[in-house]
């Protein structure tokens, strides 16, 4: 069989490869693909149903919106974390970057037989815990075994349902937003490829794994001077890193972006590691991140409030939306030169969530 | 490893061992799990989300149903259907059976290296169609590939949201309701048997896999002389076959069920093979099935409606709710005699959804 009528393992990197798969397989298959503001088409981090015309007739805009994930880590602990705190924080992400407070989760485990129980409730267990820290119920699930010569790990799916006065896109970005990262770049993927290769990076980088609702839920409601929110647009940097994200906000919003790559958080472990193994850091997913645009005028208050967080403490205005170069990514380098940051087309690590 | 500190395949089977494992596992190390009337802990097809409480001060009891699964069934494809429309059905009808209105489903797929592209689009395209028979848009989804050692075969998640007027449960059997079954057992597992064990039935005997929205949702407004809902109580006989679903709607509601073997809607090449292969076709999956019970005055009506429908035209009354035996089901046998019907303890024919 010929090499492009396959699945490869990049259709679901979340790069290039993924996009092309979803827009020319699913999306062309799909009749209906919408049933709200946010549908299948904007690939989004998730969705919405506009419920007031499901329900009844409020003058509330209130959204569902609803997003899923499975969640194929390996192996499933991993440094500080495993893939059920993965798994839940994931999705509350997800929900989080579209301004939406989580209302329910719904767990869906494939699991190989022959995994150990004790494993099996240390993954329950973290689940709860992520899902505890932001108030957010388990209300339905799903438990299936696999044959172990059909299935080597286990596979987690979460959906999340939330509500959002006003859902915030990963397309709302105008000239002159500031760009805030709310921490240090590539701590996930490269504390997982050390922890499954044995890499020793002689330092106690751990994955940044964790829910951010809490973090963000203070933000969203600050307004300009005009009242209008300012936050333009959010996104986590999940596969495909800072430099996929990034490049998908300013294609959809149809602005260039320029970043400072001495304003990027990024941890000396996480750097010389990407240096050694001849790895982009931009390109690497993180777990525990957001990048939050806004209106320049808010960018200081905005900031200052996440860096007061757990989860936002190395936070950083790192760049801004430009007229120029719609659709484009730039980063000035620390020698001051300019280079464009490109969409990962492949899969540098895969298997990190 | 001893043998019961790992999980085993009948723990995902749908019979005790899984309920075990739910309740001793899961259910223990999730501190919330409810957002509504119905919860984790109720067992039921999917849960619900009380969205007036958090929407709006709406007088209407409207509620939002969410349910979820994961398919793993092997192969793909199987006789006249595949994953694709078995995702999609097996997702509405646990809505359908909640009496929810499919809103809305998301769609995680996990996909080995080396799948082949133009299975995946038939795959997709299967989803598509059954999704349009009940009108519902899929509008999240996400995208992930494995390796091919670490997994053999796709595995798709479908989530549901749904909205109910009324909830119905599967806890709502009462004394003296009859109880419905909407079409003949064991076609799916006995053809996905027969097809995966190179099985000549002699037959054309196919899966039953059907999305049933459609046929339930015209007998959901049917009310008793009182005004009261004449269907107190609706379930899916999927994993566990109707064995399993009657049991739990047995032990859950306190009543006992008698059903009548001879009024079993069974086609005759199931019933021979599953003499043949020592099964037990009560215990056999089914994937295009309802089990409706509904008040002694309505059983007529609800059930000639039923048989109008494509899915519903071989539905049968096959017995009743008692006030004795309460948790049990006891089978009236074609020779006479009575006889206890189990809920299945193990999976006799694994991955089957």
């Amino acid at each position: 069989m010929s090499k492009d009528k396959i699945v490869r393992m990049e259709h679901g990197a979340g790069g290039e490869a993924m996009q092309t798969l979803i827009r020319d397989v699913i999306l062309k298959n799909i009749t209906n693909r919408s049933a709200g503001l946010v549908g299948l088409d904007d690939l989004d981090d998730g969705a919405t149903i506009n419920i007031a015309s499901n329900i009844h007739d409020s003058e509330r805009s209130d959204e569902i919106v609803i997003t899923t994930d499975s969640h194929v880590i390996k192996p499933p602990f991993f440094p500080d974390s495993n893939i059920g705190r993965l798994a839940v924080s994931g999705t509350v992400n997800d929900l989080a970057v579209m301004g939406a407070a989580p209302l329910a989760l719904t767990c869906a485990m494939v699991v190989p037989e022959g995994f150990e129980l004790d494993s099996f409730e240390k993954i329950i267990r973290s689940m709860n815990a992520a899902a505890e820290e932001v108030g957010v119920p388990i209300i339905a699930g799903d438990t299936k075994t696999v044959d172990r010569n059909g299935l080597d790990s286990i596979i987690i799916n979460t959906t999340g349902i939330g509500i959002a006065y006003e859902v915030i896109r990963d397309c709302g970005l105008c000239p002159g937003d500031r760009i805030i990262l709310t921490g240090t770049i590539g701590d996930h993927g490269i504390s997982l490829l050390a922890h499954r290769e044995g890499f020793d990076l002689n330092t106690d980088l751990v994955s940044d794994v964790a829910p951010l609702w809490n973090m963000i839920r203070s933000v969203i409601p600050i307004r300009t001077i005009e009242g209008k929110p300012a936050i333009s647009a959010m996104k986590d940097p999940t596969r495909g890193g800072l430099a996929g994200a990034l490049n998908e906000m300013a294609q959809k919003s149809g602005t260039g972006i320029i970043i400072d790559q001495k304003d990027l958080p990024i941890r000396g472990s996480v750097s010389s590691a990407c240096e050694m193994l001849g790895i982009d850091p931009l390109e690497v997913a993180n777990e525990g991140k957001a990048i939050i645009c806004v209106k320049d005028e808010n960018a200081e208050e905005v900031l200052s409030i996440i860096r007061k967080h757990e989860y936002g403490k190395d936070a950083a205005i790192i760049g801004e939306a430009t007229d120029s170069n719609s659709g484009k990514v730039l980063m000035r380098t620390t020698i001051g030169s300019m280079r464009y940051v490109d969409t990962p087309t492949g899969d540098l690590i895969p298997r990190i969530c």
